[in-house]
Formats: C-alpha cells, structure tokens, sequence
C-alpha cells in the first residue's frame, strides 16, 4: 500500500485554480435512485493528478471517500480482457457507442450483445465474464484488480451496496435479459448482485487518478510500478472509453474535451491522456446525462487551457534529426552520418530517413546512424531503421550505428523486414 | 499547383508489401446504388501517406482519380466551421454518433438536427450551411476548399454527377426531411444538388493522402504550406472523426485501428495521425458497412505494425529532463539547473519542474532554466514554466532561462498565470 | 348531383343536442403547418348522419366547405383496391397499425413498405397506385371516386392546394424516400402533387357522412344507389380504418368508441358503423394528435349514448326461431316446423337448426322449413340451411320450404355443401 | 361444473370439414423456449364453437388438456378491469397496439406503461393488479375467474408451470423492468411467478370457446348462465383484443379475418363474434409470429366462408317496418300505425320513425307503435323511441303502444330525453 505525497508547485497551483473557478457552479442535483447516494455533500469538490513518472497533484477533497459506481466499469473491462482477451470478450459485449443513455434496455438487434461495457447492461456482462467458481472468489478478483489498478488496498461501503441491493430493479431487468437472450454467463442475479458489489467499491479522487494513470501508463501503475494488465489491454480500454465513456454525450465530449475519459453516479469523473497523465474529478452534483456537472466543466477547461485534446499533439515540427554529409576522398568514401535527438517512433523514424532518399552516398559510400542523443526507440521505429540499414547495405553502402542499444534491443527473428 | 513526387525508400516499402499483402484478398462487392459506380474496376489497389514535413510516399494506382464520394464530408465539414463556427455548426448538425447506417432516415429527437455530419443527412446540412448567394458561388467555395486541402485544382466527373443526381431520391428525401424540420438552411433540391456535384469532385489516393496530412498538420497543407483551416478547426474535424467518422462500425475501428477516419462508397479511406501523416487507400470493392475491404484491412494492418494507435502514444519514460545542483559557497548560493531536451508540452513541463518540488534551492539560491537542446516549446507549457518561475521569484530565489526564445516567444499580456 | 334533404325528428333532434352540449369545448388549436388551414373558424361545428336507407339527418354548419386532408385516405384507398385488388396494393403498402403519428419516417424493416394506407407514407403510395397516363388523368379519377362516395361532384381548394405544395417538405420527403426504397411506384414529385391535390378537395361534414356511410353500406352509395365499390373492397377498407385510422390513438379510439374512423388536419372526423350510418363531424380546433377535439369527443359520447360500439352489437337472445312439432298418426308421419322470423345470417341459421339436432323427426318423418317471415337470408346462411336440409335428405326425412325465395335465390353450383 | 354436450348437425359437419381441409399443413414449428412445451403433439388439432344460446360444437381433438399460456391473458385483463375499472387499470396498461413482438422490452416513453394488456409486459402487469394480499390469494382469485369463464374447474399444469419458472429469465427482465419504471404494483418476483402459474393452467379448446363466448355474450357464460363479468367489461376486453390481440400481425388479422382474437404459445387460438358465438382452435405448430399455423389457417377460412367479419355485419335491408295509415272521418282522426319487426336497436328505431318524418298524421291524429312482433328492444332504441312519442304528444298528436313490455322496461328517471 502507498501514500500519495502530493507535490506542490504550479501543477498544484493549477489545479487549485481550478476547482476556485468551478466551486460556485451550483447547477445539477445529487442521483437519487440510489437513496444513499442523495446523502452525499453536494459541496464536495476535489481533483487529482497522476503523471506516467507517479507524479501526485491534487487540490480540494480529493482524499474524501465515495463509491466508485460506473468509474469501476473501463477497470473491470481491463481485467475481463486481461484473462480471456478481446476476441472472447467480444462475443458477449459489443465494442459500439450505442447512442443511448447510460441504463438503456437495448442489445443489439443481430447479436443480443449488449451495445459496450460502459452501459451498465454491458458492464454487468463483462462483471459476470471475470472468472470465478464462486460469487465471492468472482468479487475477490475485481476488488484485487481495483486495488492493483489504485495501488492501495479498496474496500466496499456496505451501506451503499444494501442501498442499490434494495432499488436496483433496472439493473436486475437487465441481466435477465442478457440472460435470456444468451448473453450473460452464469446466474442473472448472482452476477447483478457482484455488480452492485463492484459499484460500491470506495475510492478516492487521488485512487481514480492513479487507477486512469495507469490506463494511459501502458497498464503499469505509475505510483507502485506494477504492471496492471497489459499494454494491448490498457489500449484497448482507453479506445472504447473514448467512444463510450460519456453514454450518449460522448461524441460531444471528445470533440470538446478530447480525452478517454468515464463518469459515475456519484460524482466521479476519469480521464486520460495516453502516455501522460490520469486525472480524476469528484463533484457529486449531476447534469442530465448523469455526468458531473463541475467535473464536466473542469476537465473541459483543463483540457483546452493545457492543450490536452488528443487530437492536437504536440506539434514537433522542430527538425529533430538532420543527415551531416562528411566528404572523403571521392563518392565512394563519403560519409552521410544521420544524427537522432529525442525519442524515436514511426513519425521520427520516417522523418530521420528521409533525408537519405534524396541525399544519401553513392554506392561504396558509408552511412552512420548515430543514436547517441536519442531518448529510446520504439519497437516499430527499430523494425523500420533496421530495415533500411538492411536496404543500404543491399546496394552497396557501408553502415554502421552509433550508440544503438536501443535499436540492438528490439531486433528479434525476421527484424530486418517490415513483416516481423 | 503541385506534383507529388513519390520519395522511395523503406516507408515506400511498406506501403508496396502493404498492398502486396492485401490485392488478393477477393471479398466485397461494388457500389451499386450509383451506376457509374459499379464501372469501377475492382483490382484497382493504391496507398498513399503523407508526412507533416510533405514527405509523399505510395504504392500501387495511387494516381487513378476516382470520385470522392463520402470522403469530401469531412474537408466541407471544416469548411464550414471554418466559416461559421462551431457553435453555429452545431445548431444544424449534431456531433454524438447515430449508430446508425450511413444514410439512416433520423433526425435528432428534441433538436430535428441530423446527428453528425458524417452521415448523408448531417452532410447536406453541412453542405447547405457553406455561405454563397447562388448555388454556383457556394459549389465554387466547396472546389475551392477541397483543392487547397489537395493542393491542386480538382474538378467534377460530370457522368458520376449525372448519375448520382438521377438515382439519388435517398437524399432528397433526407434533404425535404431536414427541409421540414428546419433544420435545412435554403432550398432542398438545391441543397441535394450541390451535395452531388460535392461527391463527383475526383480525386486521387495520393490527394486524399495530402488533404488528410493537411487535417493532421493543424490545418497546415504540409506540402503546399498553405494553411487551409485553423489548428481549432483540425482538431474539431479530427474528433468528429474519430468518433463518427466509420458509420455504425466507428466504435469498433476507434478499438482496432485507433486514428480518425472517414470512408467513400467510391472505394476510398482516409486515416489521419494527428501531428504525424494523413493516409489514404483505395480499392473499390465494400463491405456489408460501406468501407472498402482492403483499404480496411490494410490500414488496420499498418496501423499495428506500425504502433500508430491514438491510444499507444510513443512511450517517452526516458527522463529527457534532469536537474543538476551546482553547490555554492553556502545555501543561498546553490544553483540548481533544469535542462529540457525535445519538445515541450505540458506533460514535458510537468516533467521538468517535478525536480524542484522537492529539490529546488533554498531561498537565495538559483534555478537556471536550460532550454538549449529543447527543440520546442507549446504555448500551454511555456505558460507553465512561466508560472513556476515567477513561483520561484516569489519565493526568493533568483531565476534565468538559457536557450529561451521559445518561451519568450509566446508571452502575452498575462502569461505568468495559468489563466492567460 | 344530389341535394341532401336533412330529415327533421329525433334522430336530429339528438344531433342538435350533440353539437350544444359540445360547442363550449374550447380546446385544441388550429392546424397551422398548411398556412391556410390556420385560417379556418375555429367555431365551425357541424354533424351529419346518413343511414344505410340515405336517411340524412344533420346539424349545426354540416354545410360549410373545407378541405377534406387525410379523410381521403380510406377513400383512395377504396379506389386503389378496386383496381388493383388487395394482394397487388399490399405489395406496396402495409395493413398494421405503426403506433406512430401520422407523418412517421418509417418504413417497414424487411420490406420498406409504409405501415398503412392511413399515415402520410401509405397514403402517397396509395396516390401513386391509381392507374392513369397523366397526372392529370390519374387525379381525375380519384377526384371523380371521392365525388362518387359523395353523390355530388366535388371540386379543389386552389388557394389550401397551393398553400400544400409550398409547405410539404415532409410530405416529399416520404416520396422521395419511398422511391428510394422502390416502395412508389412513378414520379415522386408527381405522386407527392397528386396527393396534395386530393387533399384539396373541398367537401362538407354532410358530403363526409355519404361517403362514408357508403363504406358501411358495402360500397353503395345510399342516398344515389350507385355502387362505389364492391362489399369486399368496403370491409377491407373498414378493417384497416378500425385498426390504423386513428394513428397512435387508434387503440383507445377502438376501445372507448368502438368504430373504424378517420380524422383530418382541417377537422373532419368520420365514423362507421357496418351496415348502420356514416357519421361525419366538422370542428377545425384539433388535440395533440391531431384529431379534431369537439369530434373526438361528439362521437365518443354518441357511441355510448346509442349503444354504437361494434363489440356491443344488439343482442338478439329472444327466441326468434322455435320448432313446432306437429304429431301424425305415427313417428314416421311426425312433421317438425321451423319457422324464422328476421334476418337470416350464420348466427341465426344456427339457431334456428340447432333444434333439430335433438328434436327432429325420426326417420320417414317430415320437416317444414317456414321462412315466411323472415325478412332475408344471406348467403352464408342459405348455404347451412340446404346443407342440413340435404342432410335431413339423406337421413330418410322429407323436407320442404315454404317462403323460401331467399334460400333459393343463392343456390348455386355446390350450394349444399359448405364448400361451395 | 358442466359436462359440454357436443351438437351433432350440418355445424358440426362444417367444423369437421375445416379439420380435414387443414390438418395436411404440415407447417411451423413447436415453441422450444418453455422445454416442456417442445413435447406436444403437433398432429394434435381439435375446434369447438359456442353460441350465444350455450349450444356447443366441436371437431378433432377438441377436449385435449394444454396450456392456456398467452391465451389467458384477455380473461385475467377482464379480472383487473372488473376490480379496478377501466381508468385505474389504463394507469398501468395501455391500450395501443404496439407494433412488436409478443415479449418485446418496451415501454410507453412518456408513462413508462407496457403498451397493451396482450403483450407479456402489460400481462405481467394485469397479473399484478389482481387484487390479494398473498400471492396463493391473487393466484385463487386468476383461477377461480378462469374457471366461471370456462364454466367448470381449472387446474394447472405443474410440468408446465416448473417449466416456465426455470426459463422464464426474459419474463423476469419484463418484471424487474416495469418494477423499475414504477409500473408494476407490489413485487416483481411474486408478479411473473403468478403469471407463469396462470399461463400454466390446463384448459381444452372447447374450454376456450365456452370462455370466449362468455365474453361475446357480453360477460354472460352462455352455458353457466353465470354473469361472469359486465357487458362493460366484456366490450372493453374485445376493444382491446381487435386491437392488440394477435401481436404484431393483429392489423393483417382484422383485415382478413375480422374478429377479436388471441392466440398463445401452446397452439391456443380464440375469436370471439360479438353476440354471435366464440370460437376455439387448438394446433401446436407455430408460425413465426408465434400463432398457430393451422389455427389461423381455419378461423381465416371461416371467416370467409361464413361471413364472420365484424365489418361484414349481416345486411338488413328488407323493411322490417313500414307506417301504414288508416284513414279517418277527418284529418285530425287519422292514425298511423307503425309495425316493427325483428330487434330493435338504434338503426332499427332510426328506420321505423323515418317514416313519420314525412308521413305523420296531422295535429289531433293518432300514431300506434305496434311493437307485437318485435323481438326485443334495446334501452338506446328505447330511448329513441320514447323521445319520439314526446315529441309528438307535444305537437298535438295522440299516441300509443301495443306490445310495448320492451319499451316500458327501460323506461327510468329522465328517460324520454337523449341525455338520460
């Protein structure tokens, strides 16, 4: 178990600003189908930060408990994909925004597949797929994963889970219609009912962000540095957060907000931005589409105010690379030596050997790629950079590399071509 | 004007192994609702990807012209926030996802708006919002408009235009439909008319390929240098995209291939990487969605060879940043330097400035600032580091910036807050 | 041509009684999307009656012209059926109730039929099945048919058709989008004009009574004798008013009123009663489903006041039939008489046979059938009486007929059998 | 308990006729959702009708045990509406048809109510409205009520019943949906256990049409002679059926059949003709909107062959009635003497005074109604009647009734106005 220490400085600084200029948003009203989640302080109001190095930010009560509701929906995802894998996940839950509000009674017309996990038909879906002979070792593994994904030991607040026990009819039509149409594995009831348990599972807004953190960190917790579920998992889930996460106002979410992001019932709000941070909201107050509505605002203006759409990268139109020709004696002895700075991917990688289309030796000629200044090389990079070592070699060049661990590293069977 | 010349190479490559990997497959059948259509020759295979630097590179007929059919909704969609805005965009056309088939006959239920402007009827309302006092005038905006995404005049398949209009009562239908709601600026028939004079606009793969860079490249055509739309604009579009872009099959290719995209019923599929290439494919043959069969498979293909998922960001765990202290005679004479290298966004920012939460100097010391080897830096951190020094001359300790012109460059009238 | 000659006495005595305790109903508004139909008196208020005999009984302003709209629905439909036959227009349009308003956008999943003849899509279909060359010669005949129901030659509202064909995108809308589906036969433009037209034709309540008291009265015109269409066509027509004519009220007008009816946007209301009236009432003002308010409520309280609800036929338990055993001087010489008083139909027959079943005579005895005062026998029950008679026959009774011109009347080939 | 007694004759014959034409379609299938229900005989196939006078008819294997399933449904609405009354009941059960399939999840959208009291969710509704405050009391009061329709006691079929309740998950959904909606009183459990024990109750196709003529009897069982419910009840209860009755193809079934219906799982099928008789048919195979295939086979062709359809209402054409006038000294002695013949409802009364309207003696003359040969009069046409002697006693004339047992019967309080 850890204790976030969180880090002042101005990310805190922002982060305090903003929950200054969201407080007095008094709009929305406390859900109340579940009575004991109209109990909550309408007035609590925290916000928490977890970067890919285990960063800690927070500012207001982001350390006040509530139970994490549908924002437990994209981790338990994470786990069903986890131990049976997208293929047989599918099967039982669609992977489409369905265009509905969050507790729609539909499946899909041809399948009877529950449009996505995060409407709650598909949640208690994908609930009842996590492998287990009983309903306690069932649950024993979703608060296990939850806990993993948070870094700390989660319990459940009992009071609520008797709360949604005593009103959750819906959901109860629910799994009997997957049930019946085929779609639900196990007992409808015994599955609603470890359903209700997950909802019920208390978090923090400080647990949120380093369980979205570790979502956007490849599935590697970036607090507790353990590996959660896998990066093809961790892809996988911020995908269809992205295009379901927000229920029927999703399109509108990341056109504005432009983050993977989920909501919950009583107030908490997740989203992501892969490979840089997670961030968790808590305000119980709801609009009408069930979403926060200070956390709405907040990660909406954080969004635009740091440029964290996804869709607007961070340009690097800087040339990070650029081919030194070092002449010799004649062609055959020149030297086109290619210097790499910063981290290398695909992008990079297609940037770093352009240059030698147009401006690369002649045949005898040499080419020296020179990595000493580049941060890593993904796996996708290297597959092309050997390749085109390979090419240059082929018709004649010389190559050679300059501190290329990174590019060593990666080189497996068939590495040369684009096929491996 | 411009001509692409292809770059060989191992990206060229790729693409050729691509198309190699693919020609055979068989499947789909063509569009027929359009008989012009159903001339097209089905082997016709062609890949094009375009760089932010206006690197071209293709495979295969990626210069035979064929109408653009659905892939112009995304490039008059920009044209049309570009004009109005997207507050006014969107009190004609809606932005969630439908769930539905391309030309699905429904109107939002409150709102009458066509749910997205991916779908037919979302795309004439898009199509009738572009300003001009005569039809001719606003078609000419339109060819303007998608011409300068391409970099080259483009022009119309006057028989695919005559065909379209005599087999296209769908969209009048849907074009008296919105007519009837109001939620059709102008004249129906018009309107539908200027829709398929949109679609007969004929365009290569290598085209597509620039148009869609162009949308990557923050509205920036990276081969012509022309900015075609604002960066807002961009990211909009892109969003839209990503979320509605594939019809009812969006959801599941957000999961699979993980970059905006949109489709033709012509054969032709554009996928943007934002900050990174456009994309384009074409083969004429579709599948029961609309989608060409092997511009599918192939995208989705390079999409995982390559590690260009939206949601797999290159990982950059590397510390680029790292403070050194340099001890002084005492205390107040430590100086602490922070040296960034690559380009710096928010996340980069909130990297570099961790170090000194815990292991700034004490008061009377100095943290220099060293942006040397930085290759850039976003508005949205350069704010960020503007705030921490100030932060720190508050607190008593002197500050200096090496290397800085990035960051003077975008001071503003308060820049030093996070409000600016 | 033909002047109604209202009758005075009770019958309009209660119809003057219907419109006074109605006229105070100050609900409901004008139908405002035909501009011109907002121009309507909202204190118009006619109703008129017409039995099967032409009897014509009215009150209030059942003699103010207006425009007929949607109540023209079940008369073309007659028309259409009359020429092509059931099997022929059902091909195109549907027969079940839609639950949907009356200008629904849908069509049928498998078939992309319009549900029925009596939402706006049916009925533009319907429209475009009337055979004809031209326009002209296709509206020619619905307008002579209408005028046939009517027994007077109709004309066109020019001013409400033009004031249509300005403001019926919704209308070309479906047009267009049954074409598309291959569900109109024809023009769309065209067929969308003709129905506009056929909506136009300006009729009074007591023109609307004739009509459709000639649907209740198997096709004939009552008042002119003429037959319009044929008993068949008349109860399909009937059948589908009972079921759809009401549109997403068609149930509870069923229900709480109990006889197949149509309403129109200009505040025609007719109602049938099989064999018994056409009743049509006039009251511009309509409800939220765009019936006619005071109409709604003038023919639910005429329904219940006169016992008009088609399941509460009359019921007829006295004995109206009664064997007479007359005694001959041995069992053979026993004479059984059967004497029937009233009308004849299945139910009747069975009766008056049923006594024989355990009271006939033995073998070589005699059985009279005595249909002297009876007023007619239909078919189904001529072909039941010869077909126990032939029984009797067979079983070594004698058997005759006396008054039997009915029975008689509609032997035909196979008459004694119930094949036949 | 009553022991039917089958009527030999050429009814008999015509029901045994229908049995041969149809038992060679060898088409649909047995319903395999409820197991036990896949073990019927699908050769089984026996019809019984009823008439208003109890006389029983019946062909094939008209006394064979099955399970009422769905076919219970209009008996147990008949129940609720005879405890609550129409207004309560309609707060929780709608009364339109739905457009759907037998067990479709859907709910009104503005009440959350079940669309009808025929699909499942209106019948598990209509369950729970049965007044009892255990659920062996709700349940005895379902049996008892099925048992005075059917005239003898009913029992259920545990088999059958232990069937339902293991794969009844889709009916659980159904409960726990409409519980959640607020649409269904007491517990959603105990509601669809009692509906699976009311679907599992045995009856015979000649239970069927004992119980079906009790409500075309207007609530009278023709056999028991017990009032089993209102005549009120008994209209509403076939409003509903003419309707809703036969699912999603109930609109084609009162097109070409034309009676009130219901059909259930078990190859139960029922119509009733309004004050003519009640019809039952029993087939297992199904059709594939779950009604029986020889079932609608049969009632089809007799409709047709008989001239049942309600629109096709037997035709009276022949005067029953007709004033003669007998001459006096003078004017003001002449006396018209109007004659009826037959029963008399309003369309009866209508004709018979017609003739005063233009022939009625002048002031001080004599008008004899001579109702002698009328077989009954109903309280509407009394009305009329009695109205219509006031009226001429109030302008001078004398009047008088002979044989008027009928017309004073119904003569109350106000009863010589219409309002009465």
């Amino acid at each position: 178990m850890v204790t976030y220490r969180p880090t002042p400085g101005v990310v805190t600084d922002a982060l305090a600003e903003l929950l200054e200029r969201f407080a007095p948003l008094r709009e929305g009203s406390l859900a109340d189908y579940i009575p004991q989640l109209a109990l909550a302080d309408p007035d609590d109001f925290g916000i928490a930060l977890v970067s890919m190095e285990g960063h800690c930010y927070q500012a207001g009560r982001a350390d006040v408990p509530f139970t994490v509701q549908s924002v437990s929906k994209p981790f338990v995802y994470a786990l069903a994909l986890s131990r049976l894998g997208l293929e047989e996940v599918t099967r039982w839950v669609g992977t489409e925004p369905s265009g509905d509000v969050f507790n729609a009674i539909s499946l899909e017309p041809r399948t009877g597949r529950p449009a996505n996990a995060m409407i709650n038909a598909g949640a208690i879906a994908t609930t009842a797929l996590v492998p287990g002979t009983t309903p306690e070792e069932r649950f024993g593994h979703i608060l296990d994963c939850l806990s993993r994904f948070a870094g700390r030991c989660l319990d459940v607040d009992e009071d609520v889970y008797a709360s949604e026990a005593r009103t959750g009819d819906r959901n109860r039509a629910l799994a009997f219609l997957l049930s019946s149409a085929g779609t639900l594995p196990g007992d409808p009831s015994e599955a609603v009912d470890t359903y209700f348990r997950q909802c019920s599972v208390r978090v923090t807004a400080a647990d949120l962000a380093v369980m979205t953190a570790t979502l956007a960190n490849s599935g590697v917790n970036p607090v507790t540095g353990e590996t959660v579920v896998s990066e093809e998992v961790a892809v996988q889930v911020l995908a269809v957060m992205a295009s379901c996460g927000m229920y029927d106002a999703s399109g509108d979410w990341l056109l504005r907000v432009g983050l993977p992001a989920k909501s919950g019932v009583s107030g908490g709000l997740v989203a992501a931005g892969p490979a840089r941070f997670g961030i968790a909201v808590f305000s119980p107050p709801l609009d009408v589409h069930g979403n926060s509505v200070r956390g709405v605002a907040a990660l909406r203006d954080l969004s635009e105010r740091f440029g964290l759409h996804l869709m607007r990268r961070p340009v690097q139109l800087a040339p990070t690379v650029a081919p030194t020709v070092v002449p010799g004696t004649g062609p055959a002895d020149e030297e086109v030596r290619l210097a790499a700075r910063g981290f290398l991917d695909f992008t990079a990688a297609e940037r770093l050997l352009h240059g030698l289309a147009h401006g690369g030796p002649e045949s005898g000629g040499r080419v020296v790629l020179d990595l000493t200044d580049a941060t890593g090389v993904d796996p996708f990079a290297a597959r092309l950079l050997r390749a085109a070592l390979a090419r240059l070699e082929g018709s004649g060049r010389r190559t050679s590399v300059v501190g290329g661990e990174a590019l060593a590293r990666d080189a497996g069977p068939g590495s040369a071509g684009f096929s491996g």
